[in-house]
């Protein structure tokens, strides 16, 4: 029977044999950390590999370069190309950068701050304010670059294709909105795969701001972790066809395909903003690790390779996806107090639980040695105005360890239903 | 007889001999580049080593942190303990980040530019304006990365021990003034050593900023390639004896003693400083690349070591350096057209030629197929008042390489002093 179906004393006595549970679980004395989508050992493993390349001298030298000394700004050609394959794009559009796209990312926006983009009228420092499109629930280490900068963050509705594109074709329309988050498959923490239909109507906006920034971070875009990999559209091109040919940046890395933190990442961008970043970044820095950029195109080799690498990364992801979500089907389904996605790739399982419990119910997780994501994560400010969406980031426990973590989760979100539904 | 007392018959057959020489070096169709320091393929194959590394599994852990994943943002703690022996502060006061000191010097300045730095009253984009003082002759880049933000660049003098301390003193009476480049041993490109006297004289500014800011870049602070090692104070320690120790940030590299561009760089500062700039940083990155932090510390072990390691590299660098000043010695001096320094580490020779015919030296050297830094480039905005500095770079040609390149600029010193003199 579902919670809300129960009378008050039916409610009470589940509370009471659940809280039972709950205790026998917290008599565990569990540490389990489930708070970010970090990489497990064994799933690192599998790129111990690097660590055989770069013996030959040989491989010291590409395209005529020496990869251990100064030069080469926008990286090695090789790792330019190798990058444009994955992404579909020109090898000139690519920006081969060090091990963090996120720092890419933060620069990005950081310039835009500082210096302005290639069709600003003015440092974004000297705009009176600047609003950011935040798609929720989403990404927080997005979400708090441009916080950080000081931009009002205005949270889009996600639907089941993306973004909801009538909010945000509305919301352009201001011209102090001067961009957008988006993850535009398995996007964090839902999962979704932006439709062809949305992205091409992202491609085809109009913004006011003549500097509008699609800030397009295609971390997981080779992540499948069940059935066959899923083609996706060269965003750079839609936009070029679209008249917009500036107004993206797309982001990717090898982190979460060779070593989280040691790997290498890059950003696309049309020709136009290439020249304009290259100048930029030229005074920042000498050029980004060659040496590294070489191990990972050697190990990698192309795109083809990668697919097969990360369908064998698949065989270490999947089991643990399953876990949570038939853990889940079995024990909340049937209650229905929340909802959640059944993601085919990425890092994450989103799950709603009922409004007004998920601060509640990882407080009863953490209580029990379970640290989860904190509640509200994925929205603009840490501040979920439904207070219901919980971010379940599954890859780095075994799975013995994830389904005690589930396990915990499962009698907290019932904890905190009973108890916002009366008890 | 120097070609100052020459007579002007005596200097138009000079000038009629030299030009002959020229135009003989110009048939040799030389192609040389003397740019940048740029590390010769000797040097860098004295780091090797670093490819042999990583190959036991034990080397992924350090401290009981596997260095192949997320976290750590201030670094390995091996890595910040290997720089605070080093420049003689505390590894909690080390800060290890990628493969560039001059990305986190510059992003030091950015993050003063967007967000203000501990004690400012607001971010620097928020000053009507900001002053700078730059010792000249100085670092293109340093100068650069404060005039892309805007900065207005004040020229400090350098004197024999250091930039002259009663113009910084005078200067920094103005609340504008923000801060300081400072390359204390081994200046780029006097290659001069700061004195002790200078030192603390720096470290016990008082200025009317309370945000001033000492842009310590200790690049060289072990890079002899004459004489014993020189050890040098440690400016973090004298800042604080004098209740500044807010005030500076110093920087390092392993750029010129393992990779170029693959090394790993690191700030010092103090701990307020320290947790101030981490959680500024902690949004733009989730941490630096820990897995070269890790090879560099194995391959450079410790300070002895490096010292050692550096009195190999000695070995390669004092030839060159050697042949550049007893060519100059024998060609130019008894001509009294140019005086230059002789540093006994570091990466440069600077050269002060007749006042007006930098330029035309430098020209007439491109001419000749021999590139060199161009100039007025170690002056703020690219230009140096008198036109006389050259910024000599021996360290990327073979010596017999270096010996043409240098015999091309004698002839053009020559030329070019004898146009001014009037042929």
């Amino acid at each position: 029977m579902t919670y809300a179906r129960m009378n008050a004393e039916e409610r009470k006595a589940e509370y009471t044999r659940v809280q039972q549970e709950y205790r026998a679980l917290k008599e565990k004395n569990l540490n389990l950390n489930m708070a970010r989508g970090k990489p497990s050992k064994e799933q690192i493993d599998q790129a111990n590999g690097l660590f055989e390349l770069m013996r030959d001298p040989a491989d010291y030298v590409t395209d005529g370069i020496d990869v251990r000394t100064y030069g080469e700004l926008a990286g090695i050609p090789a790792a330019r190309r190798l990058f444009a394959e994955v992404l579909g794009c020109r090898p000139e559009q690519v920006f081969v950068g060090g091990n963090s796209s996120l720092q890419l990312m933060y620069d990005t926006i950081s310039k835009a701050y500082t210096h302005g983009l290639l069709h600003s009228p003015r440092p974004w420092c000297k705009e009176e304010r600047v609003k950011w499109l935040c798609p929720v629930p989403g990404y927080d280490r997005h979400f708090k670059v441009t916080e950080t900068f000081g931009f009002e963050l205005l949270s889009i509705p996600m639907t089941e294709e993306g973004p909801d594109m009538d909010a945000v074709e509305a919301a352009v329309q201001d011209p102090a909105v001067k961009g957008i988050w988006c993850v535009p498959k398995f996007s964090n923490p839902e999962g979704i795969i932006f439709s062809d239909a949305v992205i091409r109507r992202m491609a085809a906006l109009k913004p006011a701001a003549p500097d509008f920034l699609i800030m397009w971070d295609n971390a997981y875009c080779i992540h499948e972790f069940e059935g066959p990999f899923t083609p996706f559209p060269d965003m750079l091109s839609l936009c070029e066809e679209n008249g917009n040919a500036d107004m993206v940046f797309e982001f990717f890395s090898t982190s979460k395909i060779t070593m989280p933190g040691a790997g290498i990442a890059c950003f696309a961008c049309s020709e136009g903003n290439m020249a304009y970043m290259k100048k930029l970044i030229d005074i920042q820095t000498i050029g980004f690790d060659k040496v590294n950029q070489q191990r990972q195109v050697l190990f990698l080799q192309n795109k083809a390779h990668m697919l097969e690498m990360m369908r064998e990364r698949a065989k270490i992801m999947a089991p643990k996806f399953r876990c949570v979500t038939e853990t889940l089907e079995r024990e909340i389904a049937p209650l229905e107090i929340a909802d959640w996605k059944y993601p085919k790739g990425g890092y994450f399982i989103s799950l709603d639980a009922m409004p007004g419990t998920a601060k509640r119910t990882l407080e009863l997780c953490r209580e029990a040695g379970v640290t989860m994501t904190g509640a509200g994560a994925t929205f603009p400010y840490g501040k979920d105005p439904k207070d219901s969406n919980i971010r379940i980031a599954p890859s780095l426990p075994p799975v013995e360890e994830l389904r005690e973590a589930i396990a915990v989760l499962c009698v907290c979100l019932k904890l905190s239903a009973l108890e916002a539904l009366g008890v």
